[in-house]
């Protein structure tokens, strides 16, 4: 991996509950791929950090006991007071540092692990992500100049997620992550790094996919995003719908929401 | 609701922290309704259970403690030798039980809330939902003969998840679910049913929606089904693929694996 470029800041966060798997194997590739490039790397290994995934009134202390936990407006308010808890606080001061943020996982459920779910769901709060003190969603938005890179590890054959395989374009399956957390908070999403077929990835084929992930990661700031469309930029009504007309003919659904590539 | 048919078993799983959450109302107005109409209920409250969220190296005990997790073997071993954690094996007896399971739950970052994330990873094992020991997935899958809805809470409004809407059309955002979880295993998906602009739903409002849900569960029996493609029907090909030609002209993306409606 070549980078001649001014050092960047890269968070890793990582969900695979066994240490010696792909998913740990690639994380520790990234991160030291990226430092040798001269970047700095912090992780967030969600496994070893025992992360809790469930959101619950703990997030937000100094709720009285007997009060009705409202998640939306209780979040808000914690993260503009600064009393959330201290894990969640942590997370988001790194997500602040951040240049680009990776997300390691194993696909399970054609989604995230429920403790990578978690990490999103407790540190993505109201009024840090979103909400009425911070710019609004969608390329503007709260985390806006940061970069965001899916790497996922998939069972499955390339085929099958194909753009017309049976499980979906992995564009498609990945969309609520890609457009629906990174592009909603103003992150640029990359096009996600995919291993499939990784029920068994032997050592040389792992070394392919190391060098195929080394020259995603070498572009992590040069390549360019997946243009998702601004909802300010002209193309979307009142209602929050794109405008008839806007797409090339013959693109509907989530596909409708990428403008066309050159 | 009005229901003259046989009496059917339902699991209700539901998933929110706030025990007088929207999400709570809905569940128990679910369960209420379907009793009243004569059909046996369970329940799955997920938070007030203390559900664990991880896949981990407890869930499958008996493996030696020095050995590399490897969940999909480790997963799939523990199910055919009837030695899963107990509250897993708990939560797959009443997936087995239930002619439909229902999910309610609100709609944290374009998905499910973490917890229900830990549901569906820990209880869908494989040699359960999937695995050379039941049948193939989709349609014919391990969980065939089951109906499954979605009963999902949406702050947003309904225009920005309508078919142009900027978050994607729900169907498409619901697909990991509703395809990935539901049809994969076998299980018939029906269109969810949606609450939106759930931030604040004032008590007259939410007396149409109970009215609405209620309908709902109703047909949970009646209603067909979203037509997914059956991955064996012939429309297929060997890698996967749907054949050139098989859809309606201008079909893309997740809806081609949908077929045409009358």
């Amino acid at each position: 991996m070549a980078d001649t470029a001014a050092p960047k800041r890269i968070l890793i966060v990582s969900a695979h509950p066994e240490p010696r798997s792909l998913t740990a194997a690639l994380a520790a590739h990234a991160a030291r791929e990226l430092r040798a490039a001269g970047h700095e790397v912090r992780t967030s290994d969600l496994y070893a950090m025992k992360w809790k995934a469930g959101v619950d009134a703990d997030d937000f202390p100094g709720l009285g006991p007997e009060r009705r936990l409202d998640v939306l407006a209780d979040s808000g308010a914690a993260t503009l007071a600064g009393r959330l808890s201290p894990d969640i606080a942590a997370e988001q001061e790194k997500v602040r540092w951040a240049d680009a943020v990776i997300l390691q996982f194993p696909m399970w459920w054609f989604s995230v692990p429920a403790i990578l779910k978690g990490w999103i769901d407790r540190v993505f709060t109201f009024e840090f992500a979103h909400g009425p003190s911070v710019p609004p969603p969608y390329s503007e938005g709260a985390l806006a100049g940061r970069r965001a890179l899916l790497a996922v590890t998939v069972g499955a054959r390339e085929s099958a997620f194909s753009d017309r395989g049976v499980h979906g374009p992995l564009a498609d399956v990945l969309h609520p992550l890609q457009h629906g957390l990174f592009w909603f908070t103003g992150m640029a999403p990359l096009e996600p790094f995919a291993v499939y077929g990784s029920v068994d990835v032997a050592e040389e084929r792992f070394a392919a996919v190391r060098e195929a992930y080394g020259r995603r990661l070498g572009g992590l700031f040069t390549e360019a995003p997946v243009p998702f469309r601004s909802l300010t930029g002209g193309d979307y009504d009142h209602g929050m719908r794109l405008l008839p007309g806007v797409e090339p003919a013959g693109t509907s659904g989530l596909q409708l929401h990428v403008r066309p590539r050159p």
